[in-house]
């Protein structure tokens, strides 16, 4: 059975959920991920890349359905009729890779690795079916000091990205403190339908408030459109434990400790949790993080089924304004904890393990909101305008002297006359172009046109000052003199 | 119908013809590839990112047959039926990007694009299913001016990549030159099937020599296994015009230029082509690119079938020699040409577009074998060793202040003993460990340990000479000298 393609052209446009990434947002992103890979690589971190396709059961989904093959993630057969399946994620991967070279390895493993995963799910505004994933991980290390410097490591990548201290804060929850409030508060630790209804409760304290906790720990809770959610029906000694709990966030990670550790107090699971943040604690002291960046907080409580000790999130605490003026609530960008099942399944075998990732979209969303995007500074290329088709090689002569000397330059190549050049160097970006007529060429001089105070001209009503300002903006220099005048523009336009 | 996974442990393993890519690669990698961007940017041109998957009618491959969908690329059905594809390489997206967004575009088109692509082929050795194209390309310029820029930019790249002028050379060919040289000797233009022959035998000069090229475009050749070659059938006057042109190829451009000049004299193509070249010619000779790194040589006939002017392809010329010391002979590290049908097939219209792609792991083989990779400047961390579990506060703290010096580092993370933190410090490629046990920390020292030049004492037999040297491979200082003394254990090890 065959399918062939009948229609003579077709149409050129994308699949939903894919995009194309612009000049300016590659150079953006690069940027920041430079800057991201340097404090991994400082922090003794290495690089690896694994390829996009992986037999399908190695990424820990079921074969799929023979009629919906793409389900989640895109799936294909080879040749043997293996599922393959593009990568939804850089975790599982990462469980293969280590799986297959754990002997090979020094332990503990830390690796960083940045790339593109793919999943197959209804794309929506920002959400797209390709996306950047950068993700760090240290496989083999049951210390908390893993987890400790993955704390660091958070407020270390946003001050590094000139998100200044206060602007952002590092918060460490864990599972064990809350599922010893939970036995303290006589919650049937079996009660698993009861202990995620929990867990939904707390999760909706930013936006709700606590009230609104109170509501979905007791009764249930009536939302504005009177839609009701039915709550986890505690009593009110249990919802009074649970609050405790969800409060004692402060800014002093000592204080914060001290009352969680009453609240657990009796619970050895409880216990083992705040032992554990205290480890932690007097790690990020020692290394001078303190409670201006990193604080305990036990509200959080992000994929609290999958994660099995500390978990911790970033988030920028400046105040965030959109185009309109709107305050942004970005959540977390950064945000990762400790895990065990790793390689499990493909070894039968338990490996400690604690990672970060960091959530890149929305990182960058949030510099370039703050204005603090890097890798911008790539002006256009100053554009050498072709006024004689004929003198094509002094032209090149010229733009090659402008890129010897580092600048960056391009000979106009298509065929428009002297107004569209123009405008192309405009829409280009340039900063200025280099026009050589005959009467130039005669006198050994080059024109030059600085583009970004040309613009400003117009505006200009007094005769006087236009003309003056125009002198300004187009001059000509000897050809000797080109590099010296072109870098000149290009300095005064960036002071 | 379903078809379930019932196997309990997946096998930890990749697919055929993928492969993980270590650190040490995708540091060499990474710094190759960005200063290539550097140059494309000098030049004017801007990044472009596309997503991987395409549709499939788009990439220009027919609706696959539905019993092999994966038939050379990727392919898999969307949910709305419609068949997508994994890129096989970075021009079709290209294509598609240009008709989509032809309108709004600054003409003519100058993008770059680094990205991965896949091919769904039989793999072998260096031959992957998911590699890296790194390509460039000006679209909507007809001017012979672009063609011209693209083999400075090979000239260009190389020489930034540290290889040195004489140690790689750029080849222009022309298709329209060997044009005129065909219908100069008489041979049909609607002979497609001889013209193939003829080009497959120019092709085959650098390994069979002029001889065995003589033969095939006469009665055909035999092997040393014996095996017959057709030929091409031409007449001994015909051979000799191709011969002469194949031979036509010198350091020197003016001369090589006036021979070819001689052979199409009369063929409207052929003068066409000569001049085309010629215009290059004094293109560069303005932008200072003489013979010396660009030469014409009309053997180069790479895919005349899908160009349609100059052609272009650059080679490494030193005598490359792998570890077994053989030479190697890499062939074309970039290469490019004008093609007109970039867009055709999406808008009926023919657009100008020439270009350049540069093969990446081809390039980054050759300079390995040179010496010239970069990027392998970062050397292990620094391990902070922890002698005493329970002060790990401590070694933190050290940690941190190597850190904030701007010294990779790191504290082993493991559960193991001295001497398997040691093993590991060594595997990690450390350049040197930190020590500081209960005695150094009453004396308020730490004890540095050159792993580098640690590891070279066991060969030293005098024993006073070992104790010497194992003094300066292990010392003590006081804590506040810490960071000059790793420092100066860091520049004695590149010294």
């Amino acid at each position: 059975m065959t399918n062939k393609d009948v229609s003579p052209r077709p149409e050129a446009r994308l699949p939903k959920g894919l995009q194309d990434i612009s000049a300016q947002e590659i150079r953006a992103a690069e940027a920041m991920l430079a800057t991201i890979r340097g404090v991994f690589e400082r922090y003794g971190f290495e690089p690896l890349d694994t390829p996009a396709i992986e037999y399908t059961n190695t990424l820990g989904k079921f074969l799929p359905d023979l009629d919906r093959p793409n389900e989640g993630v895109f799936s294909f057969q080879d040749d043997d009729e293996q599922w393959l399946s593009l990568r939804y994620d850089l975790t599982a991967p990462l469980a293969r890779y280590v799986a297959e070279n754990f002997q090979s390895l020094p332990k503990p493993i830390r690796r960083y690795q940045v790339g593109h995963v793919w999943r197959n799910e209804k794309p929506g505004p920002g959400r797209f079916r390709q996306f950047t994933q950068f993700d760090a991980d240290t496989v083999g290390a049951s210390s908390i000091a893993a987890d400790a410097e993955f704390c660091m490591l958070a407020a270390d990548i946003l001050e590094a990205l000139g998100i200044e201290r206060g602007q952002y804060v590092v918060k460490i929850g864990s599972r064990k403190i809350l599922d010893g409030v939970l036995e303290r508060a006589g919650l049937n630790a079996d009660d698993k339908s009861k202990h995620l209804t929990v867990l939904r409760a707390i999760d909706k304290l930013d936006r709700l408030g606590i009230e609104g906790v109170r509501l979905l720990l007791g009764s249930g809770r009536k939302d504005e459109s009177g839609d009701f959610t039915k709550g986890a029906g505690l009593e009110p000694n249990q919802i009074q434990a649970i609050v405790s709990f969800v409060e004692a966030v402060g800014g002093d990670r000592d204080q914060t400790l001290a009352e969680l550790k009453a609240l657990v107090e009796g619970s050895s699971v409880g216990e083992e949790g705040v032992a554990e943040i205290s480890a932690m604690h007097d790690l990020l002291s020692a290394a001078g993080f303190g409670s201006d960046r990193v604080v305990v907080d036990p509200s959080v409580v992000r994929g609290l089924e999958y994660y099995t000790g500390p978990v911790f999130e970033a988030e920028l605490t400046a105040r965030i304004k959109d185009k309109r003026g709107q305050i942004v609530r970005l959540g977390s960008v950064v945000s990762g904890g400790r895990y065990d099942g790793l390689v499990e399944r493909f070894t039968g075998e338990t490996v400690p393990a604690t990672g970060v990732s960091v959530g890149v979209s929305r990182l960058l969303f949030g510099l370039q909101l703050l204005g603090k995007v890097q890798g911008d500074a790539i002006e256009g290329p100053v554009v050498v305008l072709v006024f004689d088709k004929d003198r094509l090689a002094d032209y090149q002569r010229i733009v090659q002297e402008l890129r010897t000397a580092g600048i960056r330059a391009e000979l106009y190549l298509g065929s428009s006359g002297m107004k569209a050049q123009m405008k192309y160097a405009d829409r280009r970006g340039s900063p200025c172009a280099i026009i050589q007529g005959g009467d130039e060429k005669a006198k050994g001089e080059v024109q030059i046109k600085d583009l970004i105070l040309g613009a400003t001209l117009t505006s200009i009503e007094d005769r006087a000052e236009y003309l003056k300002q125009q002198a300004v903006a187009q001059f000509a220099v000897p050809e000797a003199d080109l590099v010296t005048a072109v870098k000149s523009v290009l300095a005064r336009q960036k002071a």
